[in-house]
């Protein structure tokens, strides 16, 4: 990502639409944030990024991590980009002062990350764990954890792991079966073997910091008997703790990033918060987390739709229809109607999906540091509703819309060459971890939506509606949408209580539902401040919003409606 | 493809719903086809598939083609399979016995390369362009020519390959440039380079026939200044023809087979029909190559739902809604709505896709071998307007719906070992290739539909309604979108008559709209003969169909309907 328009993209939506700076400003901790400072941040983020990250994200697809005798050697050039990332104190932008961080609000990090993403979606696995890790123990471990890993974890001078996923228990962590036996020094023995743990072993760092989810000798079954334990790969002491990397997987893409088996074989860890407590431990940062996996997204379909638009202004095929009097022998393919759609539509979920994203990054600093304990809970439910949307469609939109960029390029989408396949490849392990898309869509109807029985979405709904002014077609939409989502919602909690297994069948439904009206809402912010200029940039992909993509709403609700008695 | 219920399917699609050995028997050319030839080839075609074939499917994606000094190695064990499958006569199933082959129905050959596809779709490129190439000198190729090559490519002892595209020449063949120069002995020199040549050069045949796109020195620009020329690999004595690939392409999958750059330097060919008539002679057998493409959609999406449905029914996560008694830790994930939805969704694709590729394969039998020219027209008119929506939609299921069914496995689908994955990148390349699915879209509403002001395709679809004896619920909603769709098609027309554009504005969503329409069709097809069981198999996916996948068609509609005037 060094491209200077889509710079200009993220200050237009974070200044201009979201007046990030005026909400900012309202919490003590970020008096001293202003446009200026944001600006700065992003333009060195983005010139990183740019110089940095991005040209290694070839040679991390086509070399990948080498596994051999329990070690990783990640991609050439991985290593001395991130000790040069971590020195530049990017992991701790967001991590306060006393730890070693640089204070600044959430939303930058956000930002850096989606820019980071795009780039090289492999490479940004490694520090994509650490600032989850820095809260939770932050929150959750004793002091003298602290005083050993805190601000190694916040200045990403150490990597992190997070050791959730046994074979038997993916989706469903009540299955873990790690052993973790108390000893009399204070400290605990862990014994298992987790699977899936993106930098379970690598070089980039001198000490890997795991967080494991394991389960105490007298824990009862389920997620209830679950405590976190943290398991450093170097013992204070410099020697070695007995937690091994077993393989890494082969992957259809992200090969820049070690997926690891871990063996904790009598590994020496400590407790981080209560025991029994250990998922809420780590689900203290979900937001965030689920957060940034749906920036990936963002930042992806971005690059692929960087890599699309500019082919497609190059490459000549055919006569568009209307351009009879061209001389030239065939015409540029994005003046052909299927090519432009492509872009338009990509560029509809993009625009939106940023304001969204960067809206919930800042009710995320809201819920930290806003000192109106009202104004939190309203932050509260934006994240816990807007949060599972944003990761599930947005991941979704990722694969598929690079899917389409790719068929931007015909057959040169399917070869290595211009990148964009690989694209389609590493975003597809989006829709899958940090909760598959169809857990977030159980999350959002049926853990969220009905258990109050749809008040908080309709509450949300009415607050965004409330706030509109004016009266255009998008605006008009999103009131329509809005007002059939409130309907739909208050059938389907009816329906539901006394039909348990109604919700897990139209859940997905129910969230590209959710998801199409956010999108329509964004749209009618980012339009009361572009469309006044009346700038083709944001007009296109307004119209390729209510032509090709709103449509999908009414699919979803007749979906739904089709199965309520 | 070795699975027993497989075949048993493809039976029962192809002699319960279709009556195929009727059809064929009224096939002078096929008197003697009965249902018991029938099962006998095709219970040979799977075992030989499901014993030689699949199990090579791996490692021709992990070792893949490998390029070395001009040469291009095929993956171990492709050679050997190769050589076992034109020596037991596949390739010349459906050639005549003059030319070598074994004179059966081409619907025989479909349902083979379906079954090849899916097992291994890389290793399938290779004999896959054979029957086009043997029906393109059969139909074009002069005497002298026709002795040298039509029995070694009707046989498959030579492969064959299609030369069209170059780097400036994709989707418009109009800008070729290769050059043929006529020689004083008949010859002609050929120069050029041309680019993605499936199977251009490798190791499985002794010589290797290729068919080119060139433009004589007179010949005028665009696509009518084409003419096709054969130039072999090895001369008729003997020698090396100049004709040499540069390299291979690396790939998003389909590393099985090799994707070549071929140049062609001063290399010798000869003419193939007359001159300025390449194209047509190409396009004679394109209806066929686009069925094997849909074909191969079908497959590709038979195997992934394959995996998915085994998968699903070992794996145990959570507490399925309604199943609280059980005494298991946890549930088969089968018994989760999200998933069921998922599998069942792909199987209502797949029966509805086998109806109709099988029907396509018999009319094109028909086109070829029926003696009534009223009988053969309406055969062309099916053919002519199925393909292109088999070829667009069930590809982009292939691709789609293999991604759903990775999503089965969490995130063991994004990990090699299930097989998965492979498939969802295989399976891409099929909306790219022989005419991508934007073509398709262009090719069926624009060239096809608008072309005769949508008479065609009305009386098609009248001609499947009038046959439609039952009224059940999927009977009324077939009938309800066939008459909307042609509701829309009238207006559509006449809008389009003087907006140009707005026929590529709409062409994928009007593809969409007719790919439903037929699905909805096949169903009732397969329902006539199959609820009479109550048989959940076939009940499964016939609800799919009407909860999840039907309601796209007014989307569809709504979204051209907004375009009209």
């Amino acid at each position: 990502m060094n491209d200077q328009s889509t710079l200009s993209d993220i200050h237009f939506i974070l200044h201009e639409v979201l007046k990030a700076p005026v909400h900012l400003q309202a919490l003590p901790a970020f008096a001293e944030v202003d446009a200026d400072l944001m600006h700065q941040v992003l333009d060195e983020a983005g010139k990183f990024v740019g110089e940095v990250i991005a040209p290694l994200s070839r040679t991390g697809d086509e070399v990948g991590c080498q596994f051999a005798n329990g070690q990783v050697t990640t991609p050439p050039g991985f290593k001395e980009a991130y000790q040069a990332f971590w020195q530049a104190g990017w992991p701790s932008l967001a991590c306060v002062p006393e730890d070693g961080g640089q204070g600044l609000p959430g939303v930058l990090e956000a930002v850096l990350y989606e820019m980071l993403s795009g780039a090289n979606h492999g490479w940004t696995m490694a520090p994509g764990l650490l600032h989850g890790a820095y809260e939770c123990i932050k929150h959750h471990a004793s002091d003298a954890l602290k005083a050993l890993y805190l601000e190694k974890v916040a200045t990403g001078e150490w990597l992190a792991t997070m050791c959730l996923t046994e074979p038997q228990a993916g989706s469903d962590l009540g299955l873990v079966r790690t052993k973790a036996v108390p000893q009399a020094d204070g400290s605990y023995r862990l014994n298992g073997t987790k699977i899936f743990i993106s930098g379970g072993e690598h070089d980039l760092t001198d000490n890997i910091v795991h967080l494991v989810l394991a389960r105490l000798p007298d824990a009862p079954p389920g997620p209830k008997g679950l405590s976190l334990f943290l398991a450093p790969k170097f013992m204070p002491d410099g020697s070695r703790n007995t937690v091994y990397c077993e393989r890494i997987e082969e992957k259809m893409g992200l090969h820049g990033s070690a997926t690891c088996v871990m063996r904790f074989d009598e590994a020496t860890g400590w407790i981080v918060g209560e025991p029994g407590r250990g998922l809420s431990a780590m689900f203290v940062m979900m937001n965030s987390a689920r957060l940034h996996v749906g920036l990936q997204g963002i930042g992806l379909l971005e690059a692929a739709w960087q890599k699309a638009d500019a082919y497609a202004k190059e490459r000549r095929q055919m006569r568009a229809p209307g351009r009879g009097t061209s001389t030239a022998e065939a015409d540029p393919i994005i003046e052909h109607p299927a090519m432009q759609r492509i872009l338009d539509t990509q560029r509809a979920w993009i625009d939106a999906g940023r304001v969204l994203a960067y809206k919930t990054a800042l009710e995320l600093d809201v819920i930290k540091h806003h000192p109106d304990s009202a104004r939190k809970a309203e932050a509260e439910r934006w994240c816990s509703l807007v949060t599972p949307v944003l990761k599930a469609a947005w991941t979704e939109q990722a694969f598929k819309g690079s899917s389409e960029c790719l068929q931007v390029f015909g057959g040169h989408g399917y070869v290595r060459e211009w990148g964009i396949e690989q694209i389609v490849r590493d975003s597809r392990v989006a829709m899958i971890y940090e909760g598959t898309n169809e857990i977030q869509a159980i999350d959002l109807l049926v853990r969220k939506v009905l258990a109050d029985g749809g008040a908080g979405l309709m509450a949300l709904l009415q607050t965004l509606s409330d706030a509109q002014t004016d009266h255009n077609a998008l605006n008009r939409l999103f009131k329509t949408q809005m007002t059939a989502l409130c309907d739909l919602t208050r059938k389907l909690v009816a329906a539901c209580a006394t039909d348990k297994a109604l919700g897990y069948w139209v859940a997905d439904d129910y969230l590209r539902a959710v998801a199409l009206t956010l999108l329509a809402w964004a749209w009618t912010h980012i339009e009361q401040v572009a469309m006044v200029a009346e700038d083709a940039r944001w007009i296109r992909p307004a119209d390729a919003l209510q032509h090709w993509v709103l449509p999908e709403f009414a699919m979803r609700v007749q979906i739904i409606a089709a199965r309520l008695p």
